[in-house]
C-alpha cells in the first residue's frame, strides 16, 4: 500500500491524499486553500489552468497523483476537504465521488458541473463500499464541527488504513451521535495497518471540550445579555450545533431567531431538509441581500431588543452580513450597548485576525458591547489524539492537516507514546509517497 | 469619605485598602505578596521590621494609615487579602477582625497569637455591624474561587462604597450560593457614592466561565484517562468547589479518592467542620508527611489504578507532594502512562512558570502523561465587570488588584460605559488617596 | 498655562496638544492617524464633515480646543504629526503655521489649499518667535527618523514648556547634526516648567541604537547578497538616512541605485532641493508609473543584478510599488533567489501586519529571498527617555503619543526617578487638560 | 558514511554526533545539557552511573555508538558541545581528543582525571590530522561568540562532511580572524558530500550582526551612562570579544576595569595566556571570593562611579557575583541609581527567565538602573545559513543542534533554496542513522 501525499502536508488547508494498491487508487478528499484564495484575489483564478491554481496554493496538484484512480472520497463538507471538487473533478473523468448524504449535497451545491453531479454517490456510515477490486471503503462516523464528519476506513489485502481528518472525540455533541467508538475498536483489534490523522491542535496538552460546553457559555453568558439591546450572534454558517444551541438560546431569553445571510441559508435550510436539524417554527431564515435588507429595516424599526440576529462574520469576512452592518450598508443601526456575540474564534492567521480587527474597530466605534469567546475547538487535542492510538492501536502513523511544525508536533506526541519518527511515524511533504 | 491605596494598587498581591470618614478608619483586607516572599527566600523576613518587610514588597506598607483605625475586615480567605495578618495585626491593638466564619477560622489558623485571635469576630452575609459611629459594614455573598467570599459594603453618612475584591459571577457554583444579587441591586437603587474593583482579568472580554464548566471538563476528560494507570490531581488546596468535582469522579470512575498534604488537609477539614462541604465516606486525608509516604506506599503496592490521588502542586510549589513524587522523596514512583491532571492553571509570573516547567520536565522523564486545562478563572471577566456597574450604577469607581497596566485597563472598560479617568475614575498608586 | 490634550493621547497617531496662557493658545502639531483611515477606507472621508472624520478617530478633535489660538507649530514632517493640516487648517483662519523648513515644504505640498500655504512660515532651528505678547516658541534640532525634526520650547511667563515627540538621541547620525544638547541642558539650568513627551518605546530597557548601526546592518548584510540576481531594498520614503545608506551602499556593491515611486521622489526630491541630502550622479528617480514601468522593463532586459532598487512597500500597502512588482502590474518579473531587503520593520497592528505578510507570501510564491531585521527605530528607548530627564529635569511631566499602556508605561520610568503619578506626572485623555 | 546522532538532535544541549566510515568511527562534541543539570539538582549526578544521567537529559547517551572509535573532536570551548568530556571519557580509553589550543585547554582544566589530560591533542586550524586510516580531520577557523571557533572537516575516501556546529559568519570581530572563507570555497569546488548544521536561529530571517555591532551598542549606550554612579556589566565569562569591549569603554569613561569571578577569571587568564587577549595594564582580575570581597568593600569605599565591575550573572544565576552582590552578601551595596548593564541576553527558556526576573526584581527594590540590549547573538541567521550553503554546496544535510521544530525550520530553509525532505536533507532523532 502507497500513500502519497498530495496537498496538506506542507499547509494547513488543501486536503488530498492518494491511497495506492497495486496500482488502484482513491483520491480521499479534494480541498482548497481559503486564506491563499485571499492572498490572491487579484488574480482571477477562474481564468487560469489548475497547474497556476495549484501554484499559487490554492489547490492540490494532482499531476502527483501516480495511481488510477478509483474513487474520490469526501470525509466531509468543510471548504478545506472538499472546495476544490468543483475546480478538479473534471480531470478525473467518470470517476464516481463518495461522501455521506449531507457532504454529498453540499458538494452538488457548491457550483460543480452537471456531469460531476451525476457522480456523487450518496454512502451511509457504517457500509462498506467496493470501489475497486483491490480497495474499498468505509465511513465510519466521528464528532467535528459540522454535521456528518467521518473517518474513512480503507480496506485492502494489504490491511486497513484509518483516515483520521478531522475530528474530536465529543460524547456530548448537540446534535447527531457521538463518535462510532464500537467500529473503531472492532478495527483495532483487527489491526489497523495506518493511520492518517490531522495534527492541528495537537500541542494543546488536554481534551478538546464538548460542544455541550461551547452551550453553556452561550447560555450563562447570554442570558445575562441586556435585554433592551440589540443582540447579534456570529458563526459558523456550518455549524449547526452551535446555531442550535443560539436557538434555544433565543427562546430561553424571549428573542426571536433570525437567521440571515447566503452560506448561513444554504447550511441551515439543507440540514433542516436532511432532517439532521429541527427548527422551532420561530426561527426565521432569510437569503437574499433585498429580503435581509426588508427584514432588519422592520427589526430596526420595531425594537431590536426582541430579536436575536444569527448571522456570519465572525472572521470578519468583508462580505459577511456582520461587516456589511458595521458598515452602514443595511437600513440596521449598530448602536451604543448593541450587543455583538461571537460564537467562534478568529483563525489565527494574519489575514482573519487583520479583519476581525477591522470589523471589531468599526463595531467599537458605534459603540457595540463585544462579547467573545463563546467557543470550543473542533479539533482533537492531545488527549483525543491519545484515545484514538489507543482505540486503533496502528502499525505505522502519517500526521496531516498541517505544516511541518505541526507534523512534527503529532510525532512527537507519538514518540512518548512508544512510536518513532522514520521508523513507524512517516512526515511526507507535499507530492512524497511512504509505501507500507 | 477618603479612600486610600496601602497595598494592592502596584501591583497584584498584598491587597489593602484604608477607608476613612472624619478621623475614622476601616482597614479592608491585610495581604500577602507571594511571589516577593519567594523572590526573598534567602532573607529571613521573620527577623526583619515589618517597615523592611514592606520595602521588599511582601506586604502592604502600613505607615501610610492616616485615620484611626476602627476595624480591620477581611473579604476572603486568600492569602493577598489575609495573609498578612499575622504579621501587621499587632500594630493595631484592640482592633477588632471581622470576617465571615470560614476566613475567621482561616486567620485564627494561620499562626495568629493569641490577642490576634481573640479579637477575630465572625460575622454572617447579611448582617450589617457598626465598626464606629460613623462607620457600619456588611459581608454581601459574592462567588469566587474560596468559600464565603464577599463583597464588603461600607455605610456611612456620606453615603455607601462597595468594595469588590475578588470575585466573579457564577450562577451554578459546585458548592454554595449564588451572589446576593438582590442586595446588590437594592444598594444600586439606593446609590452607590463609590466602588472600589478588582481588575485582574477585564480584558478578556468574556463572561467568567462557571465552576460548574470546570466540573464538566474534568469529567469528560477524566472518565477517558486509563483505568489501569495512576491518576493524580492536582488543584488549589482552598478551592474546595473544585475538589468535590474530583471527589465525585473519583466515585464516578471507582478510584478511592485520597487528599493529601498539609494545605490539602487545613482547608478541607475546615470546610467540613463548618459543614460547607460534605465528604462522602470514601474519601480519605493524610496531612502529615510520614502518614503520607505510609499511604502512598500501600497505594503502590495494592495498584496505584485503584485510587484518584488529590494534592498540591499545581504552581510547581518545591515543597508541594506533586514535586515530592516527582523527586522520588516519597515511596511513590511516578510510571510510564502514569496520569496527571492539573486542575488549575499556572499564576503566569516567571517564577511559577519555572516551577511548573520544572515539575512538568520531571514528570515527562517519567514518562508521565500530563492533561492540562481542567481550569476555570475565579475572577471576573470584562463581562462580569459590566454586569457589576449595571447592579450598582456606583458614582466613582477605583480599580484596584494589579499593577498600572491592570488598573488602566479597567479604566477603558469604564470610559466605554461612560466613566471618565480623572473624573470619576481614579487611578490610585500605593500611599496615594482620593477624597469624594 | 494649560495644557489640553486633542489628539495622541488616547492613541498612537492623530497628535495634538493645546497650550494656553491666559486665553492665548497655540497648537502643537495636527496629526492623522493613518490606520484609521485605512479602516474606515470604504467610508468617503472627504465628503464628511471634520467633526464626523475626527469621530472615527481620524483627525484631532478641535472643537475641544478653548483658547484663542495664535499659532499652529508642527513639530516635524511625519503625517501623524501633520498630515491634518489640509483638513483643519481652514478652521483657524489666518493663524500662521510655524514649521522649520523642510516640514515646511511637506506642508505646502501636502494638498493644502493656497490660503493655507500663504500661512506657513518657515522657522529656523534655534529662532525664537514670539507668537503672541504672551508664548514665544523656539524649534531645539532633535535627532528622529525624518530630517529637521524638533523639539518645541514654549516660553512663557510662567514658565517654560518642552514638547519633545517625536525624537531619539543619536550622536552619529547619517545625514544631519546631533540633538542641540546644549541648548536643552541651558533650558534645563534656567528651570523647566513641564515637559510633554511621546511614550512610544519607552518599554524598551536600553539605548535606542543609532542611525549608524542601521548603516551598517545593511552594509555588512547587503555586501554578502547574491550579485547575479535582483537586489530591492524597501524603506520609509521619508528616512532620507536610511536611503543614504542604500545609495552608498549600492555604489560600493556595483549596482546603479534606482529611486522609484510617488513618495520616494517627493521626499527626496525635496531633501535636494534644500540641500539636506547630496546625491551622487548615479541616483537615478523616477515617479510617475509610465516611467517607472518604462525603466523597470528596461532594467528587466538588462540584467536585474545590475541594480539596486530603492522603493516603497516595507508595510505591505497595497499600492506600494513593491505590492505592485509582486503583483505583476509592471513589466518586471520576481524570480527565483531575487533578493528584497526590507529595511524598516512592520509598525505592528493588525493590519500592517496582514498587509506585509500578504506581500511576504507572494513573493515567496516566486521563490525570492527575503531579508529583514536592517532597521533601528527612530523613537527613544528608556535610556534616551532618563537622559532627557537628566538634560531638562522638569518640574511636571504629560507623556503623549501613545494610549493609556504607553503613557502609564512612560509614568513607571518616570516614578521610579522620583516622580509620582497625579502629583507631578499627569495621565490625560483626549480632551482633558491640566493646569501648573 | 554514517552519521548517527546521539545527542542535541532532540534537544538544545549535550551535542555529540558519530561519523563511521567502514566500523571506524570518530566522535565530535561531548557537550552536556545545563537546563537539565538545573532541573535535576536535587539529585546527586555525580553518583549516578552515566546511563542514568543521560537518562536525564544532561549528557549524550554514548551507548548507541556503534563503530570502533579512534579520536573524539571538540569543534569549540562551550560547556554544550565540551561539558560531557570529564564524565564520558573515560569510557573510550587511550582514544585521542582533538581539539583548537584554547579549547584543548579548557578541557583540560575542566576536572578531567589526568589520564584524559595526558590524551588531548592541540591542532591548529588549518592542519589535517590522520585519525585512522580511513578518516582525516581538520579545523576550519570559523566566527562565533567564543575564541577558536572550528568548522570541522572529515575527510574520507567516501567524500568530506563539514561540521558546523556552532558558528555565525563575523566579518568584523572584535578579536581574531574571519572565518575562513577560502578554506570553505575550496571544499565546496571539490565537493562536500554532507553538512552537519547547527539550525538554532535559522528562522530570523536576516544575517547575525557582526560583534562589532555589540561594541557599538556598549559604546553609544555606555558612554552616556551616569558618571557619579556605580557601572557594573554583566555578561558570558567565555565571551572574550565582548570583554574586551567593555574594558575598552571603561578606559574612554576612565573607570578602572575590574573583571571578578571564579569563570570570568577562568576564561579571560587562559586567553591571555594564550595570547589570544590583550590586556591593557589598567585591568584588574580577582578571582577567589575572599579577594573578591576584600576589592568591592575598596571599591564602595572609594567611591564605585570610578569603576567598571566586568562580572557574570546575565542569566541570573544564583551563585553568580552579581546574584551575591543582589543578595548583600558581599560587602558592596546597590544604591538608587547605580547601572546595571546587561551585555547578554536571557536565553529563553523558563529558569533562566525565572532566574533573571529573580535578579532584576531584586536589582530593582534597590532602585538600581537596569540597561539591556547589549547583544548580539553568536549563532547564524538564515542569511548565514544560505551563505554557508552557497560556499559548500553540499550534498546532503543534517540539521542538529535543536529540537524538532528547529531542525524542521532548517529544513524549511534549505527545502526553498532547492533540497528536499527525505531525500536529500535528513531529520534525525537521538541514536537514529544515516547513511550516504
Amino acid at each position: 500500500m502507497e500513500i502519497r501525499a498530495i496537498g496538506g502536508y506542507n499547509e494547513f488547508g488543501r486536503n488530498m491524499t492518494e491511497i495506492s494498491v497495486r496500482g488502484d487508487s482513491i483520491i480521499i478528499d479534494m480541498g482548497i486553500k481559503l486564506d491563499m484564495l485571499t492572498i490572491n484575489e487579484d488574480t482571477e483564478i477562474e481564468k487560469l489552468p489548475h497547474e497556476e491554481i495549484s501554484k499559487l496554493g490554492i489547490i492540490p496538484d494532482v499531476s502527483r497523483i501516480k495511481g488510477k484512480v478509483k474513487a474520490i472520497v469526501i470525509s466531509h463538507g468543510h471548504l478545506d476537504h472538499m472546495g476544490a471538487v468543483k475546480i478538479l473533478a473534471g480531470k478525473f473523468k467518470d470517476v464516481p465521488i463518495y461522501a455521506r448524504p449531507f457532504t454529498a449535497e453540499l458538494i452538488m451545491r457548491d457550483g460543480v458541473d452537471k456531469s460531476t453531479k451525476r457522480r456523487v454517490k450518496k454512502v451511509q456510515a457504517g457500509e462498506i463500499v467496493e470501489v475497486s477490486d483491490k480497495i474499498s471503503i468505509e465511513f465510519i462516523h466521528a464528532t467535528h464541527s459540522i454535521l456528518e464528519s467521518s473517518f474513512v476506513a480503507v480496506h485492502t489485502k494489504e490491511g486497513s488504513l484509518v483516515y483520521a481528518n478531522d475530528f474530536k472525540f465529543d460524547d456530548t455533541p448537540v446534535i447527531g451521535e457521538k463518535t462510532d467508538y464500537k467500529r473503531l475498536k472492532q478495527l483495532g483489534k483487527e489491526g489497523v495497518k495506518a493511520l492518517i490523522v490531522e495534527s492541528t491542535r495537537v500541542n494543546e496538552e488536554r481534551k478538546t471540550p464538548s460542544e455541550k460546553i461551547a452551550r453553556e457559555l452561550i447560555m450563562e453568558t447570554l442570558t445575562k445579555a441586556d435585554n433592551d439591546k440589540a443582540l447579534i450572534a456570529t458563526t459558523f454558517a456550518s455549524h449547526q450545533q452551535r446555531i442550535k444551541s443560539l436557538i434555544d438560546l433565543a427562546l430561553k431569553i424571549n428573542r426571536k431567531p433570525i437567521i440571515i445571510g447566503r452560506s448561513m441559508t444554504k447550511y441551515n435550510s439543507l440540514a433542516k431538509e436532511l432532517k439532521l436539524l429541527d427548527f422551532p417554527k420561530e426561527v426565521e431564515l432569510y437569503r437574499a441581500s433585498k429580503s435581509v435588507a426588508r427584514r432588519l429595516k422592520e427589526i430596526q424599526e420595531e425594537g431590536k431588543e426582541n430579536y436575536l440576529i444569527i448571522t456570519t462574520g465572525h472572521q470578519g469576512e468583508a462580505d459577511s452580513v456582520l461587516s456589511r452592518i458595521a458598515n452602514n450598508v443595511f437600513p440596521f443601526r449598530i448602536e451604543k450597548g448593541d450587543q455583538i456575540a461571537f460564537c467562534a474564534d478568529v483563525i489565527p492567521n494574519p489575514l482573519n485576525i487583520a479583519s476581525r480587527y477591522i470589523l471589531e474597530t468599526k463595531l467599537k466605534l458605534k459603540k457595540a458591547r463585544i462579547i467573545k469567546g463563546l467557543h470550543v475547538s473542533g479539533h482533537a487535542f492531545a488527549e483525543d489524539h491519545r484515545y484514538l492510538l489507543k482505540l486503533l492501536n496502528p502499525e505505522y502513523i502519517i500526521p496531516c492537516h498541517g505544516d511541518m511544525s505541526m507534523l512534527t508536533s503529532y510525532a512527537m506526541l507519538a514518540e512518548f507514546l512508544g512510536y518513532s519518527v522514520n521508523r513507524d511515524i512517516f512526515i511526507l511533504r507535499n507530492s512524497q509517497e511512504v509505501e507500507i
